[in-house]
């Protein structure tokens, strides 16, 4: 049907490699650009080539940045002694929307994930341990997923880290603000119990 | 945050703009393309600014054409005195797919909506009745949407066309293929016995 329209097949096979587009939504989303002005399309192919040449990975820590060292990296008021070790950007983003941190991170891109064929080798794990090294750091904060490869990678860093003087922490495991207990799985309730606080 | 990467937060801007895409999957949708070879992300950009530059719509009926006239209009094997009338090229699409109609089409681009302002100006109505007046049409067939919108558009054409020596049809109505009576609501239901046929 859309044969004799090439170029309007080609966008919806490229914006169905988009992760969680199907065929559907991509037809959607080309006949919604076909609406847009010319010059709005251009403006939004032109903010995924610049994104695409412009952001590159901080060469200390791995986060997005658009320069050698992110903004966090090159930002001095943060404190260096402690470090705070992330699966993916997105979840070092989530921890400093909290503003309950202000050390520096380490993003592993990834967790140990053995069925995925996913190894220590794979991760940014070499260069945290470089950091480990020549970087006054005091304080290790695991804040990996808790999935099962997120608590296999807390663990296999910090059996890591064992023979260092170092102090290892993990976050929390807990209730989350604003929930019913009565609706909270029973592990997460036995761990909330388990690591209760004096008041 | 995202301060220091102006190019990474434009992109997600540009990318929230799209329909069903708010900030969480603008975000998720930046992260996949920064994964992206740089490669893919100019194939995306360029099938962006091809299909904007050379999609327009059919100068006969208003459907999506990469030339004056649509693949439709411009197939002589269809039948010209049948005319199908849809709100999008999505819906003549969806009739094309059924493979149960070699007619051809006008696309309206809507439907008659008073409380969002759209009156017949706003459509391709004009069109339809120069189409009529030229061309050696026999049945116009109402295939716009089965809602107020759509069956006032239909209620509205029909009226139009009263003077005409014209076969003015509209699709059935009636249940649904692969679905029980059971839960078919009851004014389809209603339709379906009063639109009954003899086998």
């Amino acid at each position: 049907m859309l044969g004799s329209l090439p170029t309007f097949a080609r966008l919806e096979a490229e914006l169905s490699k988009l992760p969680g587009v199907g065929s559907k939504t991509a037809a959607r989303l080309a006949f919604h650009l076909l609406r847009t002005s010319e010059q709005d399309v251009a403006a939004l192919a032109e903010a995924l080539l610049d994104m695409r040449r412009n952001v590159c990975f901080c060469q200390r820590c791995f986060h997005i940045a658009e320069a050698d060292l992110c903004q966090i990296c090159s930002n001095e008021s943060r404190d260096a002694q402690r470090l705070c070790v992330v699966q993916e950007p997105q979840d070092l983003l989530a921890i400093e929307r909290s503003r309950a941190y202000n050390g520096v991170y380490h993003v592993l891109h990834g967790a140990l994930s053995p069925l995925d064929g996913i190894g220590p080798d794979d991760l940014k794990i070499e260069q945290l341990m470089q950091r480990l090294d020549s970087e006054p750091i005091e304080e290790l904060i695991l804040a990996t997923n808790f999935t099962v490869e997120g608590e296999a990678t807390a663990l296999y860093l910090a059996h890591l880290c064992k023979e260092r003087n170092l102090r290892v922490t993990r976050l929390a495991h807990g209730i989350p603000s604003g929930s019913d207990l009565e609706y909270i799985d029973a592990g997460t309730v036995q761990q909330a119990v388990d690591g209760r606080r004096e008041l």
